[in-house]
């Protein structure tokens, strides 16, 4: 609606405050991989860690000097202000923030009078002192210094005199920024807005404002948003919110929108085009897969699957997407279920270059119906799909046939398992009866039965497996209840995931390899 | 901040909207079901299904009306107008509409210039009609009339003379709502806020406004908040934010906001503390876990772990947590990690009831780090943790003591899979060898190790397992990978969760099995 010629400064701080998400831990080399994505997408700040609070930090800061190479993007160490009644030339947190090395440090300071007197246990001048003190220090090393403003919305709800003051310290002793915090995550858009309103009008541009939510109350977006609004021009928060509860706001959420629909600057020009790619690829670093419903980065953020609207997407796109997903990486998806009409699997045959008549598109509607009855569900599995689409317009794999199979896992005397299967199969005229040894029963199989396949089809080398995942579909019955497998693979330049779904997981996983065999071969053969 | 004193309704739309999610299907029995926790939770109106779209919401109505006894809420069943230059009297989605014999009926409408003339492919004055006469024809019959003005939002702002010209056909009509729908949302809450407010003033008390948002820009919950704002007393949305691409608005989020925060009643009296027990209840009859970061209702949001605060949490729950999470039945958490010190395992072991000295506390963060390393997750195994905690204090488990096992898979001739478990078990001086067939190598072993122990544990035939689950930790290795299970069990009062990690799957998920069993007869001797 608006246009906007500003820019907003990206402080990302999935490195720091994003690892405090509950179920996820970071190796030193995985938050140097996460830097080098965030310095590719081009936020301005990448906050890495807190020296001292955490050993692997230091270890960290240590290596990311060393071995990084940021063009877009500068690396900022956390930390907090001095402790009470200390002084800053001895304090072990400001030393180890020094010996981080970056140019730029942003310290916590405590700007709700309650924290102070109660956490603290200190007096509010003494508050003030050590937010004066840690700049003009921090500063007069040389720093540029950002300060965290903790519980500054709720502290300047009870007592916006000393949330001011605290605030007004930093200013005087020449902090560049100060970041507004929402550290419980409770507040709403109007009263950010309104608060952020008053500090702005306060400190007027003696400093750059910045802001800090959390989403405990589903708002972390749109607060923020109503902080730059205001008259903030940095945001901070995670890539795909990740956080402690209900995680930090959300930058992949944040940047398109200010930037797309508001008209600030961000990011550099050309980048924002890199956004689904960096938050999926951070994801996987962290081993934690994007939520497919996030907007504008999630598998699902820009599917259709009313068949209503099929037809009519096709012929006028922006009557139905609020953004062109390319502008952010993304891309169309019309999803294929039991409700799919004629329209949308000729719609994916088109899409797929596969020719198919009434009849077929007839037997793939069939088809879906009894398969997804039975627990299948082809939305998740592309390859499925296809393969499912091609057999009902007359395809038949001839790669390999297997005769039968048989895994065995034995606890050894010592304690240790060891699984072995054995697999007879055919290509062509030749039987063939391999063994192999693996980690489990599908990694035996896997490993036996290429074996037996590789000296026919050399491409499958370049196929390898990389996710499986395993869903109970009556949560009732538990290990006996029927399960649904899927299973992702590459071959470098295509991925695709297949499922397989029985009674006995053996079967599902075995199913789900098979068609990822077949779905490489044919891909190898047409590429 | 404000206290209002009015009321608004809510319209849940999960049974609709929210079943346009990817990757989710739901019987009629599930249907059913939800409707009734929806009731429970005291939800306004609840919106069943397209009598005629989809012929499973045809027997959903039918059942519904012979089947369900709600108290609190009133089924609604959706349809759309007639069709362009059609006459209502012989218009199928209209008699499907009323067949479905609700008191109150949801039609949407369009109010996008666009879409009328190319969606509908007809001209304004019939668009308007269409929804004149809808409107007239179903209030003719009896029924209360909602209308869903779809597109409203981004119709308005390319021309807002055909967008209000179509509302006021519905209220004319005699239409007791129209809801302005932000069918693709891309709206963000400034917008939407200006663009209620107009309305507002346009048809004054006439009709209740009403809002209906997608969360496209992460702002669905706040976009809903700010239409209430400027004057809209009803909301539709869904539980847990379920719907298409991005999702619908999450009422699980805006229910508490509303009456927590702004003071407005949304719910019956005692109703909102059932707010979490509902939303995990229609999520595991969708078979879709809560994300652990949803708001409010969510495991992880009142969570929490920096070492740093769980100490003063302790002391003061309401500097840290933005509302009580008991109003909405959640609770506060404190997760142990590796990163856990000595106060938060202090507080862990008083929790559980257990007496912890100095070494004993060292031994669990010495346990914690090293597995942890490994890939043991124990923040979401809280039954593993807690028989960690209890080995750190002396326990020593002496039900059961394992020799071996084998697990064998075979592929029959004819295609059929079958599986078998044999089981070395010791219990006291008694040593037993079971075997058993299952439907995969964890049924099989799950079910013989049963077989031995039954005998001597008769308490073990309440416990049973609800969920399993297998995660790759390294995702490049794939099926060659290291994997961890984890193993949800209940005993019909108690739930808990345990672990296993190793490089066979087979050991991972015995391990895990294994622990489930010990911890169900621990409690079940404690109890």
């Amino acid at each position: 609606m608006n246009n906007h010629t500003g820019s907003v400064e990206v402080f990302d701080t999935t490195l720091r405050d994003g690892l405090q998400v509950e179920g996820v831990s970071a190796s030193v080399e995985d938050k140097l991989r996460i830097a080098e994505q965030l310095d590719l997408l081009g936020v301005d700040f990448i906050e890495g860690g807190w020296p001292g609070a955490n050993p692997k930090d230091i270890e960290f800061f240590a290596r990311a000097a060393s071995e990084l190479d940021l063009t877009a993007s500068t690396l900022v160490a956390f930390g907090s202000t001095r402790r009470p009644k200390g002084k800053v030339d001895d304090d072990a947190t400001l030393r180890n923030l020094l010996d981080a090395r970056t140019a730029v440090v942003c310290i916590v300071a405590k700007s709700w009078d309650y924290h102070v007197l109660e956490a603290l246990k200190t007096t509010l001048d003494e508050g003030e002192a050590m937010i004066a003190d840690s700049v003009e220090f921090l500063a007069g090393q040389g720093r540029r210094v950002l300060v965290d403003m903790e519980h500054f919305f709720d502290g300047y709800k009870r007592n916006p005199e000393f949330a001011l003051r605290a605030l007004e310290a930093a200013v005087v002793k020449g902090a560049s920024h100060v970041v507004l915090c929402d550290t419980n995550g409770g507040s709403l858009p109007d009263e950010v807005a309104a608060i952020v309103g008053d500090v702005h009008r306060h400190v007027g541009g003696d400093v750059t404002i910045g802001i800090h939510c959390h989403d405990d109350t589903g708002c972390a977006v749109a607060n923020s948003m109503a902080a730059v609004g205001a008259g903030a021009r940095h945001v901070q928060g995670t890539l795909n919110g990740l956080g402690e509860r209900t995680g930090n706001a959300n930058l992949t959420t944040i940047i398109p929108n200010l930037q797309l629909k508001l008209g600030y600057t961000c990011l550099p020009d050309g980048r924002l085009e890199r956004l689904t790619a960096v938050s999926h690829h951070v994801a996987e670093l962290l081993n934690r897969a994007v939520n497919p419903q996030a907007p504008y980065v999630g598998s699902s953020a820009f599917a259709h699957k009313a068949g209503l609207h099929v037809s009519a997407i096709a012929r006028a796109k922006d009557a139905y997407e609020h953004v062109d997903p390319e502008a952010v990486g993304n891309g169309t998806r019309f999803v294929v279920s039991e409700m799919a009409g004629r329209a949308t699997i000729q719609m994916k045959a088109d899409e797929l270059g596969l020719e198919m008549d009434g009849p077929a598109v007839n037997q793939v509607i069939d088809d879906l119906k009894r398969l997804e009855h039975e627990g299948y569900h082809f939305e998740a599995a592309d390859g499925s799909l296809e393969l499912l689409m091609r057999r009902a317009a007359g395809f038949e794999q001839e790669f390999f046939r297997v005769e039968s199979m048989r895994v065995i896992t034995d606890e050894l005397p010592g304690g240790e398992f060891v699984t072995e299967a054995t697999v007879k199969v055919w290509v062509g005229e030749d039987r063939h009866v391999f063994v192999a040894e693996g980690n489990g029963p599908v990694n035996a199989i896997d490993i036996a039965l290429r074996k037996a396949l590789l000296k026919y089809y050399p491409q499958l080398d370049r196929v390898h497996l990389v996710d499986f995942t395993v869903r109970i579909l009556d949560g009732g019955a538990a290990t006996g209840a029927v399960t649904r497998v899927l299973l992702s693979a590459t071959d470098g330049e295509r991925d695709w995931t297949t499922i397989g779904v029985s009674g006995n997981v053996i079967e599902a996983s075995w199913r789900a390899l098979e068609e990822s065999y077949v779905y490489g071969l044919l891909h190898a053969r047409h590429d």
